[in-house]
């Protein structure tokens, strides 16, 4: 795919100069709207696919609730919403998160906006969705804890869940279990999406939603070759790549004990390979890298440079760099606190 | 306070009397919405004396945010609405909540809801008022474990919060401090009325808002002499007793090492001594009493009725009480998560 895009882009450059030689254009420079356009996509207002997936909006609304409910974990103390915090960018601005009996992660939070715009779940790419990934944290020692039959116990005891899958799951003769729960969970947060981002309008034709400095930081974000990672709809999501090209990272950024998608792979050629973050709405996510240690873009920027790109940056290449970022932070939904059903005399009680 | 009300309860009784002695009722019995209204008073929609706060509004609406933001800890792990739960009754629904470290309080959380109408706050009564209270759990050590300035440096750091903040305290030089950030957050849970229960709207009239086994119960639950603890609006939390009037309660109900009020007044008299807690949306609330021991309202009941008024019930009765418990339930206020403001260079980070 990225060859042929090059090869496409590669056509479409001699296009623009062809068109310039014969005097329509005074620079050889295709313009940075048809550039961006080329490498990015604006982020949909609406969820693709969304109507191949039966009782769709039911399914939605039921994860929100289960993204809420902290009974999803054996303590009863921790949710979705927790490590992926609506209210701060969708996740917890923490290095790692703290789980089950104040255990911390090995990696930091991903956030959960648009999320189901990337290729495969975690930074291993080792959920090849979100339905996948809904079920880890839920029965990871070190994050909730739980496990897929007292999860059933939980929601079954109540009968608002019961009714509520039901209605997303018609279909299924016992519409509450595990599966399911992971299907509702994916279904909300798919729904996740934050369009209108300045950048996308940028893309839509609004040439005043960038500023100067913002689309200087564009062009030196496709010159400098970012794109070669951060690309598509997520600008990131969409593929692997080794932390560390050209240099290797200084082992704060890179702790020597997280090879990456090598424990997915099992081959050396995976040693510290992860999937590429995506960087909407980078701005809000702060701390960075896998494991949360850069705590600026400022300071993310000039070591991704430097690593995967053996390039230092001037201060002016990293503030258009910056400030090209805050053009990717998009409209985030709205969310009502949903309220959720009591606890019956059949609800298996917290455990600590 | 409760000997007015006896002796107007005997005036009304004798009233009552007279009128059917005259021939106008069959029975000389007092109606027994009259009863109930003698005891008890409907949730407000309003927050009383709000227009005595200088731009309410503004602090509940930032109080709202204070509320959900985890950085008011030290960990930036723990917010308010980790233990008081605005989804699922203004609690936890654990015996004791957890805090920074994983650590467990020594007491159950009680319900944000309606918190605003008792005359103090925390099961001693400790703190005067919910601006007094809003203090503690932010510094706690075993709670959110933050401390004074730090939280004034995460707040100031954020130039939304700011803004806010001067927004609601326009006539402080510096509106973000300790003092602002707890009247804030004192506006905000005082405005988490619930009314229009159907006890509500069976006190303003509405003879089929409870039916007859609610009925029932609120008959039980004043010939039995409950109303001499669980009185006023909140039925609740308006003066203190001990918690264990004619017999000791188990351990698991009364563990030894909590004295209760004996902690707060250093008088031997007040051993085991509490504030009474509300039954306002008692349904929602488990498990009960002060160690958080009793997972369910008939269990509850039960040793209430032995330990305080040496009753034993029946099942007839206790059912019946736990029906007019149910009639408790008000309407939840619908929230909106707010969307934080992003942490700066500034904010000083969380720590574990």
């Amino acid at each position: 795919m990225p060859v042929i895009k090059s090869l496409l882009f590669l056509l479409l450059v001699c296009v623009v100069v062809l068109v310039s030689t014969a005097g329509a254009q005074s620079e050889a420079e295709v313009p940075l709207r048809d550039q961006a356009r080329f490498y990015f996509d604006a982020i949909p207002h609406e969820v693709p696919g969304k109507e191949l997936v039966d009782h769709f909006d039911e399914k939605v609304a039921l994860g929100q609730r289960l993204f809420f409910d902290p009974r999803l974990s054996m303590s009863q103390t921790v949710s979705c919403h927790s490590c992926h915090n609506l209210s701060m960018g969708g996740d917890d601005g923490r290095p790692v998160s703290v789980g089950h009996g104040w255990q911390t992660g090995p990696r930091n939070a991903p956030t959960v906006f648009n999320a189901g715009l990337q290729i495969a779940q975690f930074w291993d790419g080792r959920a090849r969705d979100l339905v996948e990934q809904a079920g880890a944290p839920m029965t990871s020692p070190v994050e909730m804890a739980s496990t897929d039959p007292l999860i059933c116990d939980v929601l079954s005891s109540m009968p608002d869940y019961v009714a509520w899958f039901t209605r997303a799951f018609p279909e299924r003769e016992n519409p509450i279990c595990f599966a399911t729960t992971r299907h509702a969970l994916a279904a909300f947060v798919s729904s996740l999406l934050t369009p209108d981002a300045p950048f996308d309008r940028y893309l839509a034709g609004q040439e005043e939603a960038l500023d100067d400095l913002q689309k200087q930081g564009l062009r030196e974000f496709i010159a400098l070759g970012c794109t070669q990672c951060h690309m598509s709809t997520n600008l990131g999501g969409n593929g692997y790549y080794r932390f560390g090209v050209k240099h290797a990272p200084e082992q704060r950024y890179r702790p020597q004990e997280d090879l990456g998608r090598r424990l997915v792979m099992d081959t050396i050629s995976e040693d510290y390979v992860f999937k590429v973050p995506t960087l909407r709405n980078v701005a809000l996510t702060a701390p960075y890298f896998h494991a949360g240690s850069a705590w600026t873009l400022e300071e993310s920027v000039e070591v991704m440079a430097w690593v995967q790109l053996d390039k230092k940056l001037t201060e002016q290449q990293v503030d258009a760099l910056v400030a090209f970022f805050s053009s990717l932070t998009g409209s985030l939904p709205t969310i009502a606190l949903p309220a959720l059903p009591v606890s019956t005399r059949e609800t298996p009680r917290p455990a600590y």
